[in-house]
């Protein structure tokens, strides 16, 4: 059986993005990520920049937008900001899938489409050392505490996962396939990924 | 890079041990699951049956076994029953790997051998449905509460793990590799785990 939609959900650093496209390389399929935002951004009037904070950062104590969509709204009968975004994101993400063939990479994507029966859903985890070496060598990131900003990244993508799902990020259980990009590599994961998705 | 330790943990009724099997048929390896719970039953003198019943279930709140491992047997400094236990399956899982290839199933084996730089940890989980489906037609268990079953198999295997590892059973970032038993199929699933491990 092939896949057409191949759903990616990563630890930061682990290199999921790219492995991502990679695999929409080697199987024709299309991309979808940052352009994923942009659409986003057009579709909902909201500047790009904020929708991106608010996807990856839907609890966090220090974001407004967080505190806005948690205000009381309800008076007017107004969704929250935050649930207006993840509702924007739900029907962009749908659509795409009903486009074609493609890699999504983030954004809850496993669980919008998981009435579909053509998805493969995947994550990609790394050890925490070769995540800080990641995202010090090729983003330049981190500075001299990079494994409290890999863990604050992790418990934001949870907090998010958790709020739009229910489900528990990062459990084996929610997702088909599962690899350690700091074992195999970004190339063999992506190979993998394609010979299974084939 | 080749891998000489296969550790496979698994949902209950995920058909992780038939794929452990398989594998170790695919490569050549030695297998271990039920010839280990013997082994260590001989080497530590307890009976079989109470073995298999303290490795699972660590925690049960109506274990003979768990209350007497938590009472407090410190005035002699004796350690507890199932931390006895827990440190022969320990020793005889690092005397296995050293003997040479193998797969083994459940156990903490992978936690076990984490300084080992030649293990694939490999977890299998499957749908709810997979599941009953196969406790029921195979092992006729679960009466007419398998998910109640299978939900208390995976608490108990949860906190086990946890008790002894500190980690999180079930969660990518403690395997390599994961798959979903319920999409792939047993025969593709040993089939990628043993042209991986090649």
């Amino acid at each position: 059986m092939g896949y057409n939609i191949i759903t990616i959900s990563r630890e930061y650093g682990s290199g999921g993005r790219n492995i991502g496209q990679l695999v929409a390389e080697k199987l024709g399929y299309d991309f979808y990520d940052n352009a994923l935002v942009d659409k986003i951004a057009k579709e909902s009037g909201f500047a790009e920049e904020i929708i991106k904070d608010a996807g990856e950062y839907a609890t966090s104590g220090n974001s407004f937008l967080f505190s806005l969509s948690m205000s009381n709204l309800s008076e007017i009968n107004m969704p929250s900001i935050s649930y207006q975004i993840y509702a924007v994101q739900k029907k962009i993400i749908t659509e795409l899938a009903e486009k074609g063939r493609c890699v999504i990479v983030g954004r809850c994507a496993d669980y919008i489409l998981r009435e579909r029966k053509d998805t493969l859903n995947v994550f990609i985890s790394a050890s925490m050392e070769f995540r800080k070496n990641r995202i010090s060598d090729i983003y330049h990131e981190g500075g001299n505490k990079p494994e409290k900003m890999l863990r604050d990244k992790d418990k934001k993508r949870k907090t998010y996962y958790r709020y739009y799902t229910d489900n528990e990020w990062g459990m084996c259980h929610n997702y088909n396939l599962c690899l350690d990009s700091s074992l195999f590599g970004i190339e063999k994961c992506a190979d993998i990924i394609a010979d299974i998705a084939r």
